[in-house]
């Protein structure tokens, strides 16, 4: 837990546990190991602190990441006189925008996890079961040096690839697409892509609807620049989805912001207003999903520029039979 | 989300993109399938449902799992005449205790799980990186068909073994104790265990300390029983380590429940008043951490029987240098 006050002083609370951890990784900030949780110790120490203040004092908390229990826990540990209330998302919204250091972290990430991608091609057998490519993958993505994947690695082939989260299960590997999404940690940062290959002889449709899902996510990544809407990014991959009669089969938004977190603000999604600035990284994932049959997905990161976008490390996207 | 009324009808909530997966995998529930977030779409329903009811009704959430966030939209999304409340603990309350066919799968996870520390034993040598031990035990949980690990594997070598929580660094593995914490999902329940192994010449010291975490950890498995409280468990341990002079440095609890997550009630620390009962599984995981020197802790997983406890898969815990 980190307390900050409105005069810059900063000070985190942890136990007994990270206490060797915690003096060697917090940087200003004071580190206060207490007997408690976190939480508790914070509160108490407050208390303790401000014991002969008759100010009110206001304590601000990230709603997202507070449980109503740990809300509830906290208020019963603090003196009268400091009341808690809900602060704005003021880290969310700062974490939006990636500094130069962040950027050239997260073009380190996205490189190592899109070797995964090779991986998984030359593991993507008719017969192997998903399981198995995944752990191929995961086993590269460490021997790389990566902290570990950023989400459980999704290999859904067959019918599988019509659940847009399938992770990779025992199923085994037969006839149709094989939808791989996959990302890697490094230096604290994630990547996230995705890549939708085809197994066994081609059909007409499958081609048809690979196209148009590829077409939806380059005419996305073309709407991507400052100033525009996020909501106009997803409205430029669903009105080509929708020229080809696919609209309702894509259920999902477009993307999502990308950073220390796997999922960050803003949200690509349908009517949201959030407009785009110059240093956010966000996915770009349309895809389409026939119930009973299979489904596509392709998703890129990139980062907002100046005048557009550029797409982090752009590899093929070319359909690929197997 | 799931809603429940007392009648005994229970809706299902969720979004487009796990209908599919909804419709197949959920029983004894109505599957609604919403435009918006599993939240909101929920609120929405009861509102219009509830729409003409004049009748007060109470809204029971499960505060450790809402956040304080979503508690605000969900108030916001409901009529009036609803009020939200945080319910009592009821899920974790019933799932302290495990049912034959529970422990039955848990059995089966812990002893997917044990196997790992053989691999991770053939891997620990000098000069290998941690996160390689921890790629090769992930690598072999994959194939051997688990759903992955129930947390970030901890390989914590050298000075890094002080650290409680040391996830798998690139750190080089050198003289000094190696603690291996891990463990896998198999068929959605977690197991959790802790082996620590010498690289190196031993010292007097090292052979010292490790003997007392393993007199402590089987005093306190020996306290397990249905009716002692888990701060009695928590208690035995700590006994045995201040008996030895070691007590300050075992700086965490001594374990907790284990079933479908890896932290579940009941928590066995320090002055808990809970009592075991038949069924419950819990961890006991006693440790000594020396900051700057080296750490040792040792791990099991123990179902609560009618008469005192099972060690689940009991494998060795002599003393191994590699």
């Amino acid at each position: 837990m980190l307390l900050i006050f409105p005069s810059g002083s900063v000070f985190f609370f942890t136990d007994g546990r990270y206490k060797t951890q915690a003096h060697e990784e917090i940087k200003d900030a004071k580190v206060v190991i207490g007997q408690r949780s976190a939480m508790v110790s914070a509160a108490e120490w407050l208390g303790t602190r401000r014991k002969g203040a008759k100010l009110k004092l206001k304590l601000g908390i990230e709603g997202d990441h507070l449980s109503v229990a740990e809300r509830r826990r906290l208020v019963s540990q603090l003196p009268m006189h400091i009341s808690v209330r809900e602060a704005p998302p003021l880290t969310e919204r700062a974490r939006m925008i990636k500094d130069a250091d962040e950027i050239a972290l997260i073009r380190d990430a996205v490189r190592a996890g899109a070797e995964l991608f090779d991986v998984a091609v030359d593991s993507i057998r008719p017969g192997t079961s998903e399981v198995e490519v995944a752990a191929e993958m995961e086993f590269a993505a460490r021997k790389v040096g990566t902290d570990g994947m950023s989400f459980e690695t999704i290999i859904a082939s067959g019918v599988r690839s019509a659940l847009p989260h399938g992770r990779a299960s025992r199923a085994l590997i037969a006839q149709g697409f094989v939808v791989c999404d996959f990302g890697v940690i490094l230096h604290g940062y994630c990547s996230d892509r995705t890549r939708t290959v085809y197994v066994g002889s081609v059909t007409e449709d499958a081609r048809r609807v690979y196209g148009a899902v590829l077409e939806a996510q380059l005419a996305a990544i073309d709407a991507v620049r400052p100033g525009a809407s996020v909501g106009s990014v997803d409205q430029a991959a669903r009105k080509v989805l929708r020229k080809n009669g696919l609209a309702k089969y894509f259920t999902h938004s477009t993307g999502h912001g990308v950073g220390l977190e796997i999922h960050e603000a803003p949200r690509v999604a349908k009517g949201q207003p959030e407009l785009l600035h110059p240093g956010m990284v966000i996915t770009v994932e349309p895809g389409a999903y026939l119930p009973g049959k299979w489904g596509v997905r392709i998703e890129d990161m990139v980062v907002v520029t100046e005048h557009g976008c550029e797409v982090l490390d752009p590899t093929q996207k070319e359909f690929i039979v197997i």
